[in-house]
C-alpha cells in the first residue's frame, strides 16, 4: 500500500473514525486504525465493541489530492499516536508506505517516521447491513432527537435497557424514549420516509452521542438501517454502526399523566437561571433538592441546606392556571430538561405534590415532554 | 456590613484572589475569600499557606459603581461557591449584607441567598511588608522572566530549594536561575531602579506561576518588596504576597560551560517542529530520549524505540561550526526550553557527547540561556 495525502483534509477523517476508538478496549488490534486503499479511495475504520465508524477519502475529493500508488491495508496504532504524528508533521501533503510486511513508512518532506504496524486481515470485519430497507431522516433533526431525550438514559448498568434510548417506528411516526426511572424525556416526529416499516429497538445512550459528535452541521440527509441487532447510520461517505441493547424496553405510555391540576406558562431560560442558582446551593448541601412553590400569583424556587443557608428565586411568569402547589425534586433534572428546550415559552404540568411533572412546549404539548419524579420530603 | 457593587467588575476582582484559594488547605477559614468595607471600598482577601493575594475595589472605581452603605467584614465559603453565586446572578448589580453576626444576604433583582459566612477576625494576618525599600520591574519583563525560568524548577519535593527560582540582585543586575538539576534556566538583566540593594532569595514556582496567571497584559509596572521570609509584589490595587524558600540555592554558575566545541545556529520553531516530532515516538516507547547528530552539513534528531518504530527529522540549519557531534537527552527538556525563545534564531552550543550543551538567542548570548543535560546512552 502506498498513498500520498492532503495533511489536513486525511486529520479531518482520521478525527471522525478516532471517535470510534477507545484506548481501554480489551482487543489490542481495536487500538488502531484500518487504512485500506483501493481504486475508489482510502477507507478509514475506527471502532470498538459498541460502535464503528468507517469513512472513505475519495480519488475524486479535490481537497484531499489523493494519489494512489499502490492499493493494499494496514491497521496503525494506537490510533492517538497515529494522529498526532499527522497533525505535527511539517508539509502539507505527507505519504503512507506499507514497506516491509507490516512496517509503515510516514513521510512529509524533511520528516520520515518508520512505525510498527498490524496486519489488517486480523481486523474485525464491521456488520452487514442491507440498506435496501432504509428511511431517511434531516440530520438536524436527528440531532435535535438525540439532545433531546438522551439527557435521562440512566448511567447505571443495573438496567442495562435503561443505558439506551427506545426508538420506535409505527405507522409513520418516529418516537424516541429515554427514562431512568426518574425522569423520562419523549419526542415523537412524523416519518413519511418510512412507508410501512415498524421498529421497536434500543440504542446505547453513548452510541447516540458518539454519533452526534460525529455529524457535521453542513450535513443534509442521513439514512437508517435496522437489523435485528444492529443499526447503521449513512452518510454520504461515513456508515456509523452500533450493536443494539438486548431486552424489552418499558412501556412508557402508561407514566405520561394526561391531566393536571395547575398548569404554569413561563421563559425556559428565566426559569432555568433560576433552578441554575438555586442548585449551586443544593450541591454545597447535604440534600441535592430544591422545592418549587406555586401560589395564586408567584412562583418561587427555594432551596434550604442549614449547613450552608437558603436560597429563595422569585419566577417571572406569563400565566398560572388551577391549584397551589408545592414539589420538591431534584435541580439537575430540571436543569437537564430546561436545556433541550432553548429560548421557548413552555408549559409545566403538575397534577400533586408525590405525582411526577412535566415540561412541554407551550406552542405544541404533543410531540415534545420531559417528566420529572418529585422527591418526597418529610 | 452592607454594599451594592456592579456584577460583573467584583467578579473579575474575585476571580484574581481565587487564584490563591487552594481546596486543600487544613485551615477551613482559608477555603473562603476574605471581604472588608470600609471608606475606601471594598478588600477582597484570598489565601493558601503559600501565596496570598488581597484586592482592593475602590470606591472611585467608575465601572464597580460601589456603594457602601455599612462598613464591616465577613469570610465567605467556599471561595468557589460564593463565586459561583456571584457568577450566576440574573441583575448587572447585587448586594451583600450582613445580617445576623455572620448570616450574609446576596440579593440580585429577583434572586436571593442567605449563606452561613465566618468571622473575619478569625482569618489569619497577611505579613507585613515594608515598601520603602522596594524596586520597580515592567509587568512584561517579569511575567518574560517568569516564562523564561520556571520550565526548569524541579517538581519534586525530595530537594525543596530546587521548586524555587533563585533571584539575586547584586552591583544593578538582577539574575534569575532555576534548576532539576537535569537542565538550568537562567536570565539576567540590568535593574537600575533597585540601587543599592542586595538580595539573594528563592521563591516557589508555583508562587510565580500564580503570578503570572494574576498580571493582567495592560500593566505597566509593579513594585516588589523583600523581607527575610516574603515577598510582596504590588500593583495600583493588588497585593500579591509569597513565602520564600529556607535554605541555601546551590552555586549555578560553575555549572555553565565557558567553551564550545560545536556551534549550530537555526531557527527555534523549526527545531521545535522537529523534536516534537520525534517526542512522539519517545513517548510511545519505553525510553523518553531522542539523538541530535551534528555533522558537516547535516543535523538530524532521530529515536529509535523497537516496540514502536524509528523517526528521522532532518534539521534546515543556518550555520554549522567545529566538529561533528552526537549527543542523547529527553526531548521534553528541549522542547521546554524551546517554548521559551518563540520565533527567534538561536545557537546550540555542545561540548561532546556526556556534557550539557546550552542554548542562547544567536543576538544576545550572555543574557538569556537554558541548559540542558545528556543522557548517557549505551
Amino acid at each position: 500500500m502506498k498513498f500520498t495525502v492532503n495533511r489536513i483534509a486525511f486529520l479531518k477523517k482520521l478525527k471522525d473514525v478516532q471517535l470510534a476508538v477507545s484506548s481501554r478496549t480489551t482487543i489490542p488490534i481495536l487500538t488502531g486504525i484500518k487504512l485500506v486503499a483501493d481504486s475508489e479511495g482510502i477507507k478509514l475504520t475506527g471502532s470498538n465493541s459498541d460502535i464503528s465508524i468507517e469513512t472513505l477519502i475519495s480519488i475524486h475529493d479535490e481537497k484531499a489530492t489523493l494519489k494512489i500508488e499502490e492499493e493494499g491495508s494496514i491497521v496503525l496504532q494506537p490510533a492517538r499516536f497515529f494522529s498526532d504524528i499527522v497533525n505535527k508533521l511539517p508539509d502539507e501533503t505527507f505519504s503512507v508506505e506499507v514497506m516491509d510486511r507490516v512496517q509503515t513508512a510516514i513521510k512529509s518532506s524533511s520528516s520520515s517516521f518508520l512505525i510498527n504496524g498490524l496486519d489488517a486481515a486480523n481486523y474485525p470485519h464491521l456488520p452487514e447491513i442491507d440498506t435496501d430497507q432504509a428511511f431517511t431522516l434531516p440530520v438536524q433533526l436527528l440531532k435535535t432527537i438525540v439532545k433531546q431525550t438522551v439527557i435521562a438514559v440512566s448511567s447505571h448498568e443495573s438496567r442495562p435497557i435503561l443505558t439506551g434510548v427506545n426508538l420506535s417506528l409505527k405507522e409513520g411516526k418516529l418516537k424516541a424514549v429515554a427514562t431512568d426511572s426518574h425522569r423520562l424525556s419523549q419526542r415523537v416526529i412524523p416519518l413519511e420516509s418510512a412507508g410501512d416499516f415498524s421498529y421497536n429497538i434500543v440504542i446505547p445512550g453513548k452510541s447516540l452521542q458518539e454519533l452526534s459528535r460525529l455529524l457535521d452541521d453542513t450535513l443534509d440527509e442521513i439514512t437508517v438501517a435496522i437489523t435485528e441487532n444492529q443499526i447503521l447510520f449513512k452518510t454520504e461517505d461515513t456508515h456509523f454502526y452500533s450493536r443494539l441493547l438486548e431486552g424489552n424496553y418499558p412501556d412508557t405510555d402508561r407514566l405520561i399523566p394526561e391531566t393536571s391540576s395547575t398548569q404554569i406558562t413561563l421563559d425556559a431560560q428565566v426559569l432555568l437561571g433560576a433552578v441554575e442558582r438555586a442548585s449551586l446551593l443544593s450541591h454545597e448541601g447535604k440534600n441535592n433538592v430544591v422545592k418549587l412553590s406555586v401560589s395564586k400569583d408567584e412562583i418561587e424556587i427555594t432551596g434550604n441546606s442549614p449547613e450552608v443557608g437558603r436560597v429563595n428565586e422569585n419566577v417571572s411568569f406569563k400565566n398560572i392556571d388551577g391549584e397551589e402547589m408545592e414539589i420538591s425534586f431534584n435541580p439537575d433534572y430540571l436543569k437537564a430538561a430546561l436545556n433541550t428546550f432553548g429560548p421557548v415559552e413552555i408549559t409545566l404540568k403538575l397534577i400533586s405534590t408525590l405525582r411526577p411533572f412535566v415540561l412541554v412546549p407551550s406552542d405544541d404539548n404533543r410531540e415534545f415532554i420531559q417528566l420529572i419524579t418529585p422527591i418526597r420530603t418529610s
